[in-house]
C-alpha cells in the first residue's frame, strides 16, 4: 500500500492553506479562525497532531510553536509553503514499489519499512546449517582434563561463532582422531543433517592428509582443490560430496579463521540468498612500519587499527606461527598482500577489513 | 596455563638442531640420522607433525618440504634459525596474562583466546532488559485491520531490533492510547520487569505530552530532560522512574532510531558493562553535494556511501520529514552536523557512521 496512506501532518500545529500564511511574521501575524470541520474554507485553520490526516482545501501545517491560540483564533507568526510539515501519501513508500531488494539482509531499518508497508510474513531463506568437526589426536573438548601433550580445541568453538555471527546455524560434531575411518563416519552424520561440512586439521600438504583422504572416501568427487597459494591457511581443501560443499580448513586456529573468512564466509552469504558477498567494513589506514611478506601467496596480514592525529593508522601484529590466537585479540583487522607484493612499506596507505572495533 | 603448555611444533618436519642445518641448500643438502628418542643427540632429527612436543636438544624445525627422506635419514636443503616452526611455551599467553579484559564484547577470537587458556565458563553481564512501549490513538499493530486514519506501528519492531542486536533482551508492551492512566499502567509494568523502558510518540515540544506526564506520575525525579537540540529527535525526553532509566522517544521513525542511537545506545552498553560505548565503523567520505542544516542543532544526516574512483562518497538521503522510513534503508549510515555549522559543503570530507554495509 502507499505509505503513508494518506497526507499526513508531519508536525504538531494547524493546517492552513500556505499561500494564506505569504508575508506572516510575529510582528504582523496573519490569523486565521479555528475550525472542526474536514472541509476547510479561506482564512480557516484546523488543528492536527502529528500523523493526523491533512483535512481537505488545506496544503501546509503551520507548527504549534509558530503560532498564538487567542479564543477561537490562531495568530500564525511565520510563513510556510505548500507541502511544509506534511507528508505525503505514498512519499514514503508507493503501492507497488520495491521495499527491500531480494537478497538483503534484515536489518532493523528494512524490518520497519516493511512493517509500515502493512506486510507482516515475510519469506526468508533457510539459515544454512553447517556442520563442524574437529580432527586430531592431540586436541581435547574443552572442559575436560588435559593429558600430557594434549591441547584444548578451539577451533569448533571459534568457527561456530563465526558461522552464527553471519546467520547460519552451526552443529558441533566433535573431535574425530587422526584415523581415515572415524573421520569418515562423522563426515557421513554431517553430510545427512547440514548443508555444510566444515572440518579443521588433518589437511597438509606433504603430510597427514587424514581428512582429504576420508573425505574422498565418503562421495564424490570428493576433494577439488587442496592447497591455496595464501598464507595462512595454505594447506585449505575444498570438497563436494552428496552434493555438499566440505571446507577442509587447516588445524591452525589463525589460518583457520582466515580460511573460514576467505571460502566459508562467501559460501555462507550465498546459501543465505544474498546478492553479494555481505563485506566486512573496510577503512583505509596507513602503515605504521613496513612488513614483508612471500611473493607467489596471498598473504592475509593481521593488524591493529587505531586513531591518530585525526587519522587512521594500522600497525602490523607480528606473530611466526599461525597458531597464535592472541595476534586475532590484538589486532582488529586483517590487510591482504597480493601475490605480486613483496610486502607492504611503512607510510603505505591500505585497507584494512575489520573484524572487531576501532577503539579511542 | 601458558598457551602453548610446551614448545611444539608449528609444522610437519623434523626436529633438529638449528646449528646443524648452516649452510644446507638443495644441492649441498645436510644429512640427519631420524630416531624415535624424545632426547636428540648430534646429528639426529625426530619427525614432528603440527603440534607434536618438541623433543629435548632441538630448536627448530625443518618442513617436511625442506627434506628428502632416504632410508633412515634425511637430507635437509635449507637452513633454519633457532625457534623457526616452533611455537613456544607461552608464546600465545603466559600464566597469568589478562588474555581478555573486562568489559570487551566477546567476538568469536575472544572465546578462542579464552579457550586455549582452557577456561570453559566466564562470568558475563545480564543482558539489560529493555520494555518498549509504543502510544498513540494512530497506531495498529502489525498483522491487524487498519481503521480509517489508522498507521502500523513499527517503532516497537524496530527499537526491539535494535536492541537485540546491541545485545540486550527487548520485550514488547504493546500500544497505548493517548491517554496518562493507560501509559502510566504500562510503564509501571515495564518498569517492574525491566531495567530499562523505552517509549515512543506522545512527546513534543509544546503539544501533546502524554508519556512526559504520565512518566511524572509513575516515579521520582520523573522527567529530567525534555527536548534536545538536536535534529531528527527534538523531543526526546530523559526521565528516571524507580531507579530506572526511561528514554522517551519521539513517534515519528527515523527520529526514534536517531534518539535510540544518542540515548540508548550508549546506555546498553554500559548496562551491558562495556568499557566504552561500542562505536559504529566509521568510515571518512567525500560529499556529494552540499546540504543545509539548522544552526544551532546537532543534525542527524543520512547519507549513502559508495565507491567511487577508489574512494567513498557520500550522497546525502534528503528528506523533509523525519517519518518517512524509506530514507533510512535508502541511506547506509549518518553525518553527524555539529549546532555550530549551517551545513556540509560540496566534497567536504566528512566522517559516516555506518548502519549497513558499503557495497561496490
Amino acid at each position: 500500500m502507499d505509505v503513508p496512506r494518506f497526507n499526513r501532518s508531519a508536525v504538531d500545529g494547524y493546517a492552513v492553506k500556505a499561500e494564506e500564511t505569504i508575508g506572516a511574521t510575529q510582528f504582523k501575524p496573519k490569523i486565521f479562525q479555528l475550525t472542526g470541520n474536514n472541509r476547510i474554507d479561506i482564512s480557516r485553520a484546523k488543528q492536527v497532531w502529528t500523523g493526523n490526516p491533512l483535512p481537505e482545501g488545506v496544503d501546509a501545517v503551520v507548527m504549534l510553536e509558530d503560532t498564538k491560540l487567542v479564543k477561537d483564533k490562531i495568530d500564525v507568526w511565520s510563513q510556510v509553503t505548500p507541502g511544509e510539515n506534511v507528508s505525503k501519501r505514498g512519499e514514503d513508500i508507493q503501492r507497488g514499489d520495491v521495499a527491500v531488494e531480494v537478497g538483503t539482509r534484515l536489518k532493523p531499518q528494512h524490518l520497519g519499512l516493511i512493517a509500515a508497508s502493512g506486510i507482516s510474513k515475510v519469506t526468508v531463506f533457510d539459515k544454512p546449517r553447517i556442520a563442524v568437526l574437529a580432527t586430531g589426536n592431540e586436541l581435547a573438548e574443552l572442559g575436560n582434563k588435559l593429558e600430557e601433550n594434549q591441547i584444548f580445541d578451539i577451533n569448533k568453538l571459534v568457527l561456530c561463532a563465526l558461522c552464527s555471527d553471519l546467520g547460519a546455524e552451526p552443529t558441533d560434531l566433535g573431535i574425530a582422531r587422526d584415523d581415515i575411518d572415524e573421520i569418515s563416519e562423522r563426515l557421513r552424520v554431517g553430510l545427512e543433517e547440514s548443508d555444510v561440512v566444515m572440518t579443521t586439521g588433518g589437511t597438509s600438504v606433504g603430510g597427514s592428509d587424514f581428512v582429504p583422504d576420508a573425505v574422498n572416501k565418503v562421495g564424490k568427487p570428493g576433494v577439488v582443490v587442496h592447497g591455496v597459494a595464501m598464507r595462512p591457511a595454505m594447506p585449505t581443501a575444498l570438497a563436494v560430496a552428496s552434493g555438499k560443499p566440505i571446507l577442509i580448513l587447516p588445524g591452525n586456529p589463525v589460518a583457520a579463521i582466515i580460511g573460514f573468512e576467505v571460502f566459508a564466509r562467501p559460501l555462507i552469504c550465498r546459501l543465505l540468498g544474498m546478492k553479494h558477498v555481505e563485506p566486512r567494513p573496510t577503512v583505509q589506514a596507513k602503515m605504521t612500519r613496513g612488513i614483508a611478506t612471500a611473493l607467489g601467496r596471498r598473504n592475509f596480514v593481521r593488524v591493529r587499527v587505531f586513531k591518530h592525529d585525526g587519522g587512521l593508522l594500522a600497525e602490523p601484529i607480528s606473530a611466526r606461527g599461525s597458531s597464535m590466537m592472541s595476534t586475532m585479540t590484538k589486532a582488529n583487522g586483517y590487510v591482504i598482500v597480493p601475490e605480486n607484493r613483496e610486502g607492504l612499506e611503512e607510510g603505505e596507505l591500505i585497507s584494512v577489513q575489520l573484524f572487531d572495533i576501532v577503539e579511542g
